[in-house]
């Protein structure tokens, strides 16, 4: 564990937390389960974070007073993602699918927990509960008791009837189908998704499954989150949290889409809400119960604790960050970025992912926004464009080739290279929500260097960035603070470009386990230690202030350039030249055997 | 020598052409000079052509009835190109700048003529003529007598002194200085050069010696090519050829710039074009003068055979290539690209390089344009922006890199990329006649491979040659026929992506020395061979026909993407939007320690 340094904080307000926090010591008796003890008289008090990603989860072990991380460890899942064959049949999958089998989480359950428990060196019973964070949608059809479908006879051979992972895309025709009778209908949570669903989500998901798999769709009693349906496995009754709900399952001002809207999208569809879906909605931080015996064998915890509802890996980051107030913008960056802030304000802001009462604490409104592609096109661009000289330099010096890139980069001032870059190798999922956009570069000349081009690239991202912020400010969301947190804070040059190009002083998040973080944060609201996720964020959080200052210099140039990206962004984003469409277009024709086009 | 294959004709003309040579027997004797003897009756005759580059010189022997190759040598300049500093003193040389030694070219003749007869297993007497062609403008500063400044004692250590390659820039401010001045005077003979005289030429370099040296500019006798240099050498006095007369001396309807427009240039520059450049001007194809005996000495041929006028290596390649008919446009690709064409039109190409009567062959109007970078746009790429695994394939495979990203490239249909580029790496000299423009490239995805953008940078280049076509089509001189000579005939996806872009099968000249061919075709006329030289490029010259045809599925996809092409290089390119010169700018600006802009 290297996350004691990382917990050094410059911050005055974070010694209060910690105070407080520690003199909470009869506060969690009031909120104890079933016949748990706890920890004996003048031990520390943990909590479990769990962070379900991609291709592991994560358990983490911290201490409730202050945050600090004690211990942790990583289970690999064995199916990984399937996006090519089905485990079970060897069936290959269509294109776009990403399916997972919740079995892989139920391990991490019982392999990675009591092995963060050892590596912490603490008794179990120190532990006072357990939070967890997932990917999502990641969405799965269960049985009534919650049993997953494809753990029935006869049905491990369907791939329907496995968890469909977020990054499942082959959901984009009923994503556009519900897209179209919504904006037809001016259905009223439409503006609250920035004007699009996605197709990762659980309502495009379910009327994949109910088109494809009908006989599937009948018996799956309930559609659940995998984020819900791991609290199930682990306080034994199903629960639905706030986050998902809004963000994934369209449930807007108590609500989900009427019956005659899915009615309207297929009959069969009408009772999919009020039959799959519907239940209370438990606020984030809230206790979904109590640890059951089954679990506490499976984790070796003990039974009885706290279980913190569900809640999704960005927006649990923003409480590790101890940023959670209202203009607090908090980007975990990654493959790609997601944005989250409150606000006390309603708002709709164009582009966003979505606008959530109570998404990311309660009692405020949880704005995301994202850019789809953000470390995706630096990785990207080291697969494809970067010369054998950069991994020689950089094996020799023991550094990534991103490092390398980066230092020879950061060599020469903004504006040095005569390169400016459009972002959307991945589309635009922000302002102009249009998936069939592409990347752009200008400038080039025959003594552009990879460096330099990689430099454009950041900095695109950086201007994509921008777009967003003041999409928010201009919807009278302002963004008073910019928050980093995720992967690519590792990256001395994106932060310092970032910091440049927003002209002003990023923030940084103190750990990188800032998921798993914020999932112990909820476990120890759960718990009881603390009254609100807001108070346990300002004791266990973690936020490094003023970290990358932006250089004046370098802030006026990147005014200059983000000027030009915005111009361009126009040009090519909103119909100064449908040239990309265009490319997309006959790509599509000519990969189909049919180049030609209808209006030529 | 593999020109023997390269000569399997498939034209009837051309056989026809062999039967007029060899039947040609008697018909040098008339034009023979001094006691030259020739060959013995029945032995073949030669002429040597040979081929003055950037950094070596090729001699070529060639049997004159069908200019099947006989023997070739190279010789590398000692000194190549001196751009960072002068050889003499080890003085560093200021950017853009780039001389070379007149006596790299003299040794030339000593060393890779005698190792060409050699090569040819022929007796020097078998020559009945040489002929030559060089880089330019690549001009020097002489004496009356022809003797190169950097050759006086106390000069030797002036970079004033030496010859100017092509390729020195430095001249740009003297150029814009002239381009200014003639517009503004409405000088006749600008439109003649597509509206702007380039820095490389004549008056742009003499210019800069009169501001920068004025003492060698006074000292400089004489302002000479290369070009008529050599032949100065070989001949033992001073012509001056047709070609670079007109495309580089701004000579046009018989006499240069007038003294008044020289005059408000620079009082001192007044007697520029009388005093140092006036000289009578020789056709191309006639004879300079006989052999002299000591270049006989240097080269080992006989004294007193015919020496052809000077030529310039891109106009002498269209007879090698049997391509001189009007319409007949031949495109000699390399780094850059030079196209040329006959016409017995006048008529002004915008964006033109120049048109010069006579500046090919005699009696026609000689259109040149050009492309400032397209082998070189390839070979950055490959620099730049290449991974490993490509360079393992090449190596394994024993094949250039190129030849690897072309094959990949050809696998997928036209179109499938969804990617666009302009082809503006280094500037556009064609139509734009703009060196500030820069490259894009447009529709890049996460999954955009290095093949894929190499094809697009090679379809981009052909789109700037069909801007070129179409510019000539437009002004009435319309181009029948595309010849393609030069380096990159052997990279197969440039050569069928040339085909389809401009929808019409191509022509391929049939040699790899098609400079050093179409020297010794001027040497055999000069010799008397033939009576001129469409006469000798008829029956010396080699073009294959249809080599490349179009494929009509892939022609239909250019047609859609030339169009977005043509969108693109109008909005960045002609105003639309000025961010390629904003971005140009704000580098300047940056580089020099002044990123305020005075506009913002």
């Amino acid at each position: 564990m290297t996350g004691a340094s990382a917990h050094d904080c410059d911050q005055g307000r974070w010694d209060q937390g910690r105070d407080r926090g520690q003199n909470r010591d009869g506060v969690q008796d009031l909120n104890r389960g079933g016949g748990y003890q706890g920890p004996n008289r003048g031990e520390d008090q943990y909590v479990v974070g769990m962070d379900f990603g991609t291709l592991s989860a994560r358990a983490l072990v911290v201490r409730t007073a202050d945050g600090t991380p004690a211990g942790t460890a990583i289970h690999q899942y064995a199916h990984q993602v399937m996006d090519t064959e089905l485990a079970a049949t060897g069936e290959p999958l269509p294109p776009d699918w990403a399916l997972q089998d919740p079995e892989d989480y139920r391990e991490a359950l019982r392999t990675a927990v009591p092995a963060a428990i050892r590596d912490a060196g603490i008794r179990p019973e120190q532990v006072v509960g357990i939070g967890t964070d997932f990917t999502a949608s990641t969405v799965l059809p269960v049985l009534a008791d919650g049993t997953p479908l494809c753990q029935l006879d006869g049905l491990k051979g369907n791939k329907h009837a496995y968890v469909k992972l977020w990054k499942h895309h082959a959901a984009q025709p009923h994503a556009d189908r519900i897209n179209e009778l919504a904006r037809v209908r001016g259905e009223p949570w439409l503006p609250r998704y920035g004007g699009k669903i996605s197709s990762e989500w659980q309502f495009a998901k379910a009327l994949q499954l109910l088109d494809e798999a009908p006989e599937l769709y009948r018996r799956a009693e309930r559609w659940i989150e995998a984020a819900d349906w791991i609290i199930w496995q682990l306080a034994g009754h199903e629960t639905r949290n706030a986050c998902t709900a809004g963000y994934k399952g369209i449930r807007q001002d108590g609500k989900y889409p009427s019956r005659e809207f899915l009615a309207a999208l297929d009959p069969r569809f009408e009772t999919f809400a009020a039959g799959k879906l519907d239940h209370p909605v438990s606020a984030l931080g809230s206790r979904a119960g109590s640890l059951t015996a089954q679990a506490a064998g499976w984790t070796g915890l003990p039974e009885g604790i706290a279980v913190a509802v569900g809640n999704v890996d960005a927006h649990v980051t923003a409480p590790a960050a101890g940023a959670i107030r209202p203009g607090q913008m908090v980007a975990i960056t990654g493959t790609s970025t997601c944005h989250v802030m409150n606000s006390p304000a309603l708002a709709e802001v164009p582009g966003m992912c979505g606008v959530v009462d109570g998404g990311i604490v309660g009692g405020l409104w949880g704005y995301e926004a994202g850019q789809s592609a953000v470390g995706d096109i630096f990785a990207a661009f080291v697969d494809h464009s970067v010369p054998a000289g950069y991994f020689d330099e950089a094996s020799k010096r023991g550094v990534s080739v991103h490092d390398v890139l980066s230092g020879h980069a950061l060599r020469h001032p903004a504006g040095a290279s005569g390169l400016i870059a459009l972002d959307w190798l991945g589309g635009n999922r922000s302002v102009l929500v249009d998936h069939h956009l592409s990347g752009a570069i200008v400038g080039l000349t025959l003594a552009s260097t990879a460096p330099e081009i990689y430099r454009a690239l950041v900095e695109a991202t950086a201007f994509g960035t921008r777009v967003i912020i003041e999409a928010f400010n201009s919807a009278g969301v302002d963004v008073a603070e910019l928050i980093m947190a995720g992967g690519l804070l590792r990256n001395e040059l994106f932060m310092q470009v970032y910091a440049d190009v927003m002209r002003r002083p990023l923030g940084v998040i103190g750990t990188d386990q800032g998921p798993a973080l914020g999932s112990a944060i909820h476990a120890a609201v759960a718990a009881g230690l603390y009254p609100d996720v807001p108070e346990a964020a300002a004791a266990m959080g973690i936020m490094h202030r003023d970290v990358f200052r932006p250089d004046p210099v370098s802030a006026d140039v990147y005014d200059e350039l983000y000027a030009q990206y915005v111009r361009l962004h126009d040009y090519f984003g909103r119909g100064g030249n449908e040239v990309m469409h265009q490319l997309r277009d006959l790509r599509d024709r000519v990969l189909a055997g049919q180049p030609e086009s209808s209006n030529r």
